[in-house]
């Protein structure tokens, strides 16, 4: 294999499919990215696969002879992340063939501007293919639709890996809508988008969608957070293609493929959870309900990181109070419009702040009933969002 | 106590003394930082001290009530650190008395526009007070010369505390010139400046220094990195004092002062270390060097570290090479002026890239005798420094 590329399409690529390559491989190979060189399409494509998420990215290069060969991923990245700018010639021609007479002595040889590396790779035969996705259902996914929805569910997800199916997120598909979903067991989050971005003023009006029967997955967050680094990369307009077989699924943007194993199990009946009626209701400004919690955090962190909100409907106001003994005290006012009766309730502060960082409105509406019946946030105009709290007991 | 100041002033300062609150106090009071308020002079100062290294800072406040009390370093820092701008009310006359009847009981209150925070803290007493400098030496030094010595030896320091004199940088005060010098064992680093910044252009003439004695001490780095911190705070023209008892120094600047204890014992004879006469010399731009190590010290991370140079006196050429037998290997090429005959001799690539960082000149001189003899590394131009490193032995 012989091929000229530039450092940056090289660099740029290694480190994204990087992310992919497993920091404890089960098997030694899979501490390697694949790179293999395409005379015909004169492009050089790089595959890290960790058995659950691969990542594939393909760019430009001259080719000279193709070939295949897997590198260690992170030597290889940190040499070639530190190469001057400018052009890169790899060639993993054995040149002293008295020395690697051994088949599996690959040696990739780097020649740039000021030198020359040579990084020994193994035969590309051991490395494992990317699942293909056979038959199952497709469709296409404006990259807008798909940043707003992950945006609003992925910071739900458990970390916890004993609870598989909370580790990832439940995306339903309907004829029109998109639904995003996540919980950790202590709060849910649910986005609900338009399957297609509203179209903007002088822009060309989205092509109708096809008749599309509705579906559902649950895919590991690991590999969304791939996804929306991906995503992000690519222009506005784009759309990504999703493709679904039982337990497999794959994304496709221009010259990147992402596939992972989906996660098996009934996803939770989180609809049932949402109460549909409330008593009472507060709409507040989110930046300073944010601010407030921040500050206050200091000190619920000394106290199991409950912080205490009084709902003060006489009043108008929304206080926010912590007291840890032997420590310090808080207390915090903010203006908010409040219709129902007054009411103390305690929530872990950490997830009363993720919840409001992700909501993204200029105002929320707090929706709830009693101090140890579930809550609603919801944002005050944009995406149609619904956040869950289960509110904590108030020990005095 | 009782006073009104910016969040802001509070803010800085606060973070500032911070950094001389031991994180593991040997005693409970050191974890605090001693406020106080001085109603005569309108301004509250903040101390913090672990017994070896003290900070003390002053800033405006208006001051209605004096008083002192000691509150928990970082509780209070976290919490006045993410308060809405604008001006804190603190107050620490008890309100409840029933409540805080015991002499210990401190508490200060910091009320801003959004909210009360209280904290708990203690009694002054108990706090120890910063030493203060009898009758010693003392002098003026120029902001710009203490940054420039300290940037030219800090980093050469050991980290080792079992060899505590090294753990400090070496001044010494003569007449006209101050050296700072700094060796870890492996390395050494001396700088010489004049004792007062050279004038620019329109520039005010520097005042005469008066005749002054030769003296000498060994002061912590860590001291010394906060002062490099709290100089780069102050203005250009500034000058820092100093003075300095046995065992004890002192810097003042403006509104801070910063005290440490200075090390004991006598500090290695380091000039008879630096050879006189050399049968080599290389000259290159001190960059493209850098950059060279910087990517092969990828391949030498993965065999002790170690750089072969090869000094190419025909090819006018210095090469740089790594073998790591199983993994791979790297060579890089650069043009240099070399006099004296070519030499095969190897660096330890960590040292040598610390020592190219902090020469910060266009070009450097490499200067050496032997494959096993010290060698020197100047910066062509600017102030004087000396960097000394120790060869290792190749291994084929």
């Amino acid at each position: 294999m012989k091929f000229v590329c530039k450092q940056s399409d090289l660099g740029t690529n290694l480190s994204l499919v990087s992310r992919a390559v497993p920091s404890r491989p089960t098997h030694p190979v899979l501490a390697n990215v694949l790179l293999s060189a395409d005379e015909e399409k004169q492009e050089v494509s790089l595959t890290a696969f960790d058995l659950s998420l691969g990542i594939k990215t393909t760019f430009e290069a001259q080719v000279e002879t193709e070939g295949t060969i897997a590198l260690p991923a992170k030597l290889f990245n940190d040499i070639v992340s530190r190469l001057p700018e400018g052009e890169i010639l790899f060639d993993d021609e054995a040149k002293d063939t008295a020395e690697t007479s051994s088949e599996s002595a690959a040696i990739a040889t780097l020649t740039c501007a000021t030198g020359r590396y040579q990084v020994r790779g193994m035969s590309a035969d051991e490395f494992p293919s990317l699942p293909t996705i056979q038959e199952g259902q497709s469709l296409e996914i404006a990259i807008d639709v798909l940043m707003e929805g992950l945006r609003g569910s992925l910071f739900a997800t458990s970390g916890d890996e004993t609870k598989q199916i909370l580790t990832g997120v439940h995306v339903k598909v309907h004829p029109e809508t998109f639904e995003f979903a996540a919980t950790d067991g202590h709060r849910l989050a649910v986005t609900e988008t338009a399957s297609h971005p509203e179209a903007e003023g002088e822009e060309e009006a989205p092509k109708p969608s096809e008749p599309r029967e509705f579906f559902e997955m649950t895919i590991p967050a690991r590999a969304l957070r791939e996804l929306e680094r991906m995503a992000a990369m690519g222009g506005k307009g784009e759309a990504i293609a999703l493709s679904l077989d039982p337990g497999q699924i794959a994304f496709e943007l221009s010259n990147q493929r992402l596939t992972s194993r989906t996660l098996e199990g009934q996803y939770p009946n989180y609809g049932q959870l949402i109460p549909r009626s409330f008593e009472r209701q507060i709409t507040v400004e989110r930046r300073k309900l944010l601010s407030a919690l921040e500050r206050i955090s200091i000190l619920a962190d000394k106290k199991n990181n409950i912080v205490k909100f009084s709902i003060d409907s006489e009043g108008q106001k929304l206080r926010l109070s912590v007291e840890a003994a032997d420590v310090g005290s808080g207390e915090e006012a903010l203006d908010a419009q409040i219709s129902g009766e007054s009411l103390d309730i305690a929530f872990n502060v950490k997830y009363a702040m993720e919840s409001l960082k992700n909501l993204g409105s200029q105002e929320v509406q707090v929706k709830l009933n009693t101090a140890t019946s579930p809550v609603v946030l919801t944002p005050l105009g944009g995406t149609k969002m619904t956040h869950l709290l289960m509110p904590v007991q108030l020990r005095s």
